[in-house]
C-alpha cells in the first residue's frame, strides 16, 4: 500500500493506487487509514511530504562503499545524529542552497517511518514498530559538516531549512532488508543500492535507538546513504527513488540574498 | 515574571508569585499569558516541565573552564547537537540511569526558550526572539558519548529517556549575559558560574543557529555547562538553580531491570 499526504483545499492523507487514483482516509497516518469521502486523482492535488515527522534521526557511514568513498573507517557504534524537523519539504519543493553553502551534496536514503511506540525492542520484533518506508534526501553541506565532525558533533551541516526532502508515498509491507534505493541528478543515475548492503540493518537501527530513546509514531530514521554522493548546484533536479514508494523529485535553487 | 506549567486535575500554565501563589493563564505559553480563573498555590499542584519543547539544541564546551577540565580545545565553531524531546522530565521526576550507563554525569545549564520565529536574526536583535530562561540538566552518559564523538557525531550519550530535566519556572526579562547558574549534588555546590563566562553568548547562539535553522516558539537551546560536572549515582539528588527561575530538583534512580 502507498500512503500519501496532499493538499486539495485541505490537507489530507490518502491511499494512492497504481492508476493515480487517490482514496482519501479519515484523520492522520496513524488513525487506521479508513476510506472517507470521494476519490480524487494525482493530477488534481498537490503532494506534500507524507508526514511532518515528530523527530528525525540520521545515520552516518552505513553503507560500506560509501564509507570507502569518503575515506573513513566503518563506525564501531552506529554514527547517529538528529536533523531539525524544519528541514523537511515535500515532492517538487526546492532544495535551497544557503549562501554559506560551499559544497552541498545530495544523499539518497531509505527513510523509515515509525508507526508504534518502541522501547527496548529487540531486532527480531523491531519490524512490528515500522509503519513504512519513503524516499529521503539527507542533503548535507560538507564544509560545515567537516568542521563540526572534527570537533565530535554534527548539526548545522545537515540542518539548513529544506535539507530533508521526503516522499512521495510511504510504502508499507516491504522487507526492510531488501529495499532498492536509487539517486539521480538531472536524470543520470548516481546512486543505486539496496538495504541488504547496510552496515546496521533497519531492524538493528530501530532496536539500537530504542534501547535509549522511546520511539513514537511519526519518528523518522534516515537509514544512511550508499556510495555515489556528489555536489548539487542551482538548476539541478535531484530524484530519489524507492520503486514501491515512487520518485521524490526536487529542484535545486540558490538562496535569494 | 516566572511562568510555570502544572497539573491540578488539568494541565495549565500560570504565573508564579514570590509567596507561592499561582495565577492560571489562558492557553499555552505563547498565547499572551492572560490571567484566567481562580488563583491557587504551589502546595496544591504538581509542577511539570514548563514546556514540552518542540526541539532541543545542545552546545558542547561552551565555558572555557569546562573545556579545560575535560582536556579539550575550545571549539572553532559552536559544537552543536540535538537531544530528543523524550529526554524531558519536570521537577522531582527521577533521572533514570540506564543499565548501559557506565558513567553518567549531571550538567547544570541555562535553558533558553525561544518565543518568536527566528530566521537569520543578528546578534543584536536575537534577544527579541527569546521568551525566557529555565534550569536545564543536560545529563550525559560519558562512555557512549566518547565513542560517538570519536566518530564525529553525538546522540545516544545525551539521549536516554529522562536525560533532560527542565524547570521549575521560566524566568522572563533577564539579561542573557548575566544569568547565574548553579549545580548541586546532595546539597553540595559543584558548579557555579554565570553566562557572562560563555564562549558563545546566548544571543550569539540564537543568531548562529538561525542562520541555518528557522527557530520556532517552544524550541529550547541548552547553552552549555560550566566546570564542575561529575558522576551521579542512584540515591543522589541533583539540583540546578537559576535564582530567578528557581531550583530544579531531581532524584537519581537505577533503571528497573
Amino acid at each position: 500500500m502507498r500512503v500519501i499526504r496532499y493538499h486539495d483545499g485541505a490537507v489530507r492523507h490518502g491511499i494512492l493506487e497504481d492508476d493515480g487514483t487517490i482514496q482519501p482516509v479519515l484523520g492522520g497516518l496513524f488513525d487506521g487509514l479508513k476510506p472517507y469521502g470521494q476519490a480524487t486523482h494525482l493530477d488534481r492535488v498537490q503532494l506534500l511530504s507524507p508526514l511532518d515527522p515528530r523527530s528525525i534521526y540520521g545515520v552516518g557511514l552505513n553503507y560500506v562503499k560509501h564509507a570507502r568513498e569518503v575515506n573513513k573507517p566503518l563506525p564501531t557504534v552506529p554514527m547517529l545524529f538528529m536533523k531539525p524537523v524544519g528541514t523537511v519539504v515535500g515532492p517538487q519543493a526546492p532544495i535551497v542552497l544557503p549562501k554559506e553553502g560551499g559544497i552541498v551534496h545530495f544523499e539518497a536514503e531509505v527513510a523509515v517511518v515509525i508507526g508504534r511506540v518502541a522501547r527496548r525492542v529487540d531486532e527480531r520484533t523491531a519490524g512490528e514498530c515500522i509503519f513504512g518506508y519513503t524516499c529521503g534526501n539527507d542533503v548535507s553541506e560538507r564544509v560545515i559538516q567537516g568542521k563540526e565532525m572534527d570537533q565530535g558533533t554534527l548539526l548545522v551541516g545537515k540542518a539548513f531549512d529544506t535539507f530533508n526532502p521526503l516522499g512521495p508515498a510511504i510504502a508499507t509491507g516491504l522487507d526492510p532488508e531488501n529495499i532498492d534505493i536509487i539517486g539521480r541528478v538531472n536524470g543520470e543515475v548516481r546512486q543505486s543500492s539496496n538495504t541488504s548492503d547496510l552496515v546496521y540493518s533497519i531492524r538493528k537501527l530501530v532496536s539500537y535507538l530504542s534501547q535509549a530513546i522511546t520511539l513514537y509514531p511519526g519518528d523518522v530514521i534516515m537509514s544512511g546513504t550508499p556510495e555515489g554522493v556528489g555536489p548539487i548546484a542551482p538548476g539541478d533536479v535531484v530524484e530519489i527513488e524507492i520503486p514501491e514508494a515512487g520518485v521524490l523529485r526536487n529542484p535545486v535553487v540558490a538562496e535569494e540574498t
